[in-house]
């Protein structure tokens, strides 16, 4: 991996295993790494899943595959291709997913629809089967590894491997849910793919699951954005074993729903800010709030806008509270909003206020602000109830260098 | 100016007096420039107005004033401030233009609703009308300047003046179209304000220039794009003499109407390029045509997800055949798109086709092609006769230095 970002947190949490998750990892050499490139997770029988994908029009085959497998509801086993994304690598693309799914399935078993494939890297280049398949040999017989290792091996051009953790209890009973996630990194000719991978202990109704994903994914990883670009390859996926001996939880009315819940959520928002922090070239983490709009959805797409633009992004790269610039971005989002009632603030300190700027406001807490890694924006439309929050990276030369420094 | 955009033409062209439009400039002294910045164009009486606005929902005063005298249909002056920009100032902006407009409206004897008035730099700082007020006194005695004049002063971080030219026969008589214009140049701490303004000695009613000049704008301005960000005060403005001395024109149906009606087109296409050619960090043009797609609409939104991808442009930036970054744009535009009739070349050259990569594709021709400063990106859907044509430049450490790089 090349250098750490300086969003990055100090190390790599110390996460506990989770009881029918087992994780290896092999080199299938899809690129010319010396580190491994493939990453196989045995899930036991039993286990549920989820998930949620791209809104790409022109996924990749994996995505298509995943879309196909989820609504079935059980999982036996993930793998991860990191290296080569297989995407808009038409019919032979297909086939090396279907080879893969029905290696494992024969190794484990199971139904090919069981297994659960993504793939991360150089686009329009085909996955090569032979690889794939010795990677899958050797990753069958290899020692289990443990979180970090499988978290730096999804990971492409990821300057640091990404986990999270939350715990729940469930009446008497201890839930674990470890997360692992890659993303914005870059490899040529690539796109920022987002893959991430949420296991749990606890027992949950895959509907429900997905029900609960799909909600926390609206509040997590929908509400991130590095370069307003997406990739034809995004995926989410959790998996329940159901190991950890509660009663199963079928709706939300069952006992541990709720904390299930929350802690879904939590974990879902603890992973999304990671992918943030690995935004390519990023020194600020942009934390955005939009109050007072016309609606939540109508909020979130502000607060999109303002994410997205350039122009704030470049001007939080260089500590400048430049919130003319946020006006811009309120106003080209296409939302119901009122130049005069509309407010700014930067931190805590209020910069613009019912469509002027702050009298003589007070700079140097402002200034202070802008100087750390942690910005926060916050605007008030003064319309309505409204409310969203999504979270970026400033907008540097390293964004330059990491995309166009480089020939493929 | 700063230093020249290397994609500006070689010196500003040679461009005809319109009878009816007399142009001056002065110094105001709203920025500690030397220049002037202040742009005083006088019209006959009679003249015709027609205009074009920003879909901003946060518009600046100067840009609510033109939208209440557009309609209206007849124009007496024109005054463009360089420097500050008014946008977001509450009542004081609005009294600025208000003061502007009727000192004016006074000089010449004619109703405030027939002077137009913009405005261009740091926002958020109400215009001073001290300032504007005598620097209208000083335009109102200075002598007549030319079109490089004017298209310099109407400029704020522009690096080139922009000025373009057509002619159109109309009967016998040959009829003059010239317009000038500013951007995507950025003045602290401000947006790319787009200023257009086109002068012509044709005499049209103003309601059918209103019409054509809407359709131009569709194919020319809205076709243009540096970052995907849109200003408060963007504003384009025709202007029609009536003095070429032909039957006037009221209806498509009249004599020249077509003709004229292309003219206009044509001359909206040169400014907006022009405008592209300024953008901020620019090294390369890139044209952008989206076929085959599901309506004509359809393909505009595909073609401006492609020319505001920070990934395309950074690719283009580095001279690299990405194609599978087009791919990503295509798919995250929302629109009907099937990945496995997905065609894209650069230049003349096919380098994806059916959902595959061409294979063995010539690379020669696309890495000569990527070198030099005019690049095409033609997307092909293969699903209708959807056609659309955008324009836009590179993404460089140049946009990066000039918005980040400063502080306010």
């Amino acid at each position: 991996m090349t250098q750490r970002s300086p969003l990055a947190p100090a190390s790599f949490p110390d996460l506990p295993a989770i009881d029918g998750v087992t994780l290896r990892t092999a080199r299938a050499g899809y690129k010319a790494w010396t580190r491994c490139d493939l990453t196989y997770v045995e899930l036991d029988a039993g286990t549920a899943v989820a998930g949620v994908t791209t809104q790409s029009k022109c996924p990749s085959p994996e995505v298509e595959w995943c879309r196909d497998a989820i609504p079935l509801g059980s999982a036996r086993a993930l793998v991860v291709n990191a290296g080569n994304a297989n995407a808009f690598t038409g019919h032979r693309g297909r086939a090396a997913v279907e080879a893969i799914a029905a290696k494992v399935a024969n190794h484990l078993g199971c139904l090919p629809s069981d297994i659960f494939v993504s793939s991360t890297g150089v686009i329009g280049v085909p996955l090569p089967i032979d690889k794939a398949e010795a990677g899958l040999e050797a990753a069958f017989t290899a020692a289990p590894c443990n979180w970090e290792e499988a978290a730096t091996t999804i990971g492409t051009t990821d300057t640091f491997p990404k986990g999270a953790h939350v715990s729940v209890m469930i009446g008497d009973q201890r839930v674990e849910l470890v997360g692992i996630i890659k993303g914005s990194g870059m490899i040529a000719p690539d796109m920022a793919t987002m893959l991430g991978y949420i296991f749990t202990d606890a027992a949950i109704d895959p509907a429900l699951l997905q029900q609960m994903l799909s909600a926390a994914n609206r509040k997590s990883f929908s509400c991130i954005t590095v370069d307003s670009d997406t990739s034809t390859s995004d995926t989410v996926l959790a998996f329940a074993t159901g190991k950890a001996g509660h009663a199963p939880i079928t709706s939300m009315d069952d006992a541990g729903a709720d904390a299930f819940n929350a802690a879904l959520h939590d974990l879902c928002r603890q992973l999304a800010h990671l992918v943030v922090r690995d935004g390519e070239g990023a020194t600020k983490f942009i934390d955005i709030i939009v109050e007072g709009a016309d609606s939540d959805a109508s909020a979130h797409r502000i607060a999109l806008s303002i994410a997205n633009s350039p122009l704030v992004k470049t001007a939080i790269a260089g500590e400048d509270a430049n919130w003319g610039r946020v006006v811009m971005a309120v106003g080209k989002a296409g939302e119901p909003a009122d130049r005069d009632r509309l407010s700014i603030r930067f931190g805590a300190t209020q910069v613009a206020t019912g469509g002027l700027a702050v009298e003589g406001y007070d700079e140097a807490p402002v200034a202070a602000h802008l100087k750390g890694q942690d910005i926060q924006i916050g605007v008030d439309l003064g319309l309505g109830e409204g409310r969203a929050q999504v979270w970026t990276c400033d907008l540097t030369h390293g964004y330059i260098s990491i995309n166009a420094d480089y020939r493929s």
